[in-house]
């Protein structure tokens, strides 16, 4: 069990929301929407996504890392090493 | 018809990839996946979805603004307007 | 000339201030700040500097990229290209 | 003592760096450079301090935060939000 069962149910609701927008996407560009608000509706889908991941990460942090942390075994510094290679990649992308 | 009619087959195509990528986060939370791994994955959505951004951006400007600007109109200033807009919410989110 | 020269010296106090922030920075390390608190004002620096970005490329969009489509030579789509680039750049940093 | 304490001298160093570059910003608007050349610029100052952020964070996380969920006290709920709460701020500027 992860950090983020305790949410899971709002993380699955939240994916099935922004599965439906990326859909809303694809309908308009189909539809030959116009670019800006295609471009709006992306950088609305990225927030949403972005999100997600925020929560995904505190969970993580407070409950995985947490808890190596806590039993105190050699596991901690690679928990903290692998989380930060995690943030990189969302602050980068 | 606006500037990402001549690639809109490729378009719908990525957007369609992506939904069954956002599909693939969804079923990684149901299968109590490991935090990092879809962390992981988020990146490569959300980059996915830059990628579309960024390409809707670079046809948008090369013909709708283009078009505005060569026909001399008073539109050419809100279109350049209007894009740089998106653009500040493309590289805030 | 280039298109942020009508706004070239708001651009310089804005540089300046952000150069007042870094060193702000360097202070607070050097004070031994607490973590969370020197990243508070990293943030803010990036936010400056993002802000100067998105100015100086709406200022070229509206006059070099613009100039360059009004005269309709071939150096166009070059110019175009050119900002698609620069805006990538800055969406993924 | 905080967690980049350690690395407190890498830190200064770099941030004297990136006051430089920022100083190089100012001078390459003063001398009327191609604005995508500014841009260019730009994007890797923020990339540097982007950099710098994430050391921070990464200390923190390793020291300070692991310090508080090592105590045991309740301190460590309030540490793990924090940060967070600092990492989004980055995510999102």
């Amino acid at each position: 069990m992860y950090g983020y069962a305790q949410n899971k149910d709002d993380y699955l609701q939240r994916l099935r929301r922004v599965e439906g927008q990326v859909r809303g996407l694809h309908r308009m560009v189909e539809e030959d929407k116009y670019c800006i608000d295609i471009l709006t509706q992306v950088s609305a889908v990225t927030r949403a996504l972005e999100s997600v991941a925020l929560g995904l990460l505190e969970d993580h942090l407070g409950h995985c890392v947490a808890q190596a942390i806590a039993e105190g075994g050699g596991d901690a510094a690679e928990k903290v090493r692998e989380a930060s290679d995690a943030i990189a990649r969302l602050v980068r992308s």
